[in-house]
């Protein structure tokens, strides 16, 4: 698993990072490496993409964890957690610009240096899903979309 | 990178699964590895739950790509092609039950023996946004949720 790019972000350490996760209005540049800029083409087509990554400060986990929004233990996969046994961070992102390889987006809370796994496109009919029931989260978060 | 389990499914190769991209009905079997199992604490409280998994029969790739849905080229990173430098599988599936370290889900399409590697709660206000351009995809698949 070789990464295609890197993250820049204003967040140069991981509890930065965490206590923004709701909402978030950070800018970051994403540099993909030159190698693969051919793949972006036509990718400011797009207003939001997916962006998978490396939680590379990550090192160990705990199969029920404490997280900001509650006191209670919750399973592992049911949190957001960078902490886990596959350390691998997922957002959504807006795609604010794009210029050659480095594509400027809003809303990801990936720290500085954060390596760089996929981009997928967000297309509604395959990525949202009409939720019924969102466990304890209920309530914590808001129900619309940011 | 470890997988934490595999998927049980009714596709047997790549070009079954791949046909069925949009709207799918069908019904896997995630196994979660016992090991992991506590992990999975109150996860039956989502309805939908995000599975990342490693598109284990990926050979190779190109920066641009056809897509069943036209016959344009477009870059890798607009596609959801299994064929990428990181090959990592991105979906949002319905949580139909749980059975200790087993879910059944609706609407993924790996196929058997695909690894997983990570799970994560799908939560409204975390992970949809409010698209406005869906580059070329617009049009494709229809506008709404599934």
């Amino acid at each position: 698993m070789k990464p295609v790019g890197i993250i820049h972000s204003p967040y140069k350490q991981r509890r930065e990072a965490r206590s923004r996760t709701n909402r978030s209005e950070t800018i970051s540049r994403i540099e993909v490496f030159e190698e693969f800029e051919e793949g972006l083409r036509d990718i400011e087509g797009f207003s939001h993409i997916i962006i998978i990554y490396w939680f590379h400060k990550s090192y160990g986990y705990s199969l029920l964890v404490k997280t900001p929004w509650d006191d209670a233990l919750h399973g592992l996969f049911t949190t957001r957690s960078p902490d886990r046994p596959c350390p691998l961070g997922l957002t959504v992102a807006e795609l604010v610009a794009r210029e050659k390889n480095i594509l400027t987006v809003k809303g990801l809370d990936a720290i500085d240096g954060t390596p760089l796994l996929d981009i997928k496109p967000y297309v509604v009919p395959i990525d949202e899903r009409s939720v019924v029931k969102a466990g304890w989260f209920e309530g914590k978060l808001g129900k619309g979309k940011r």
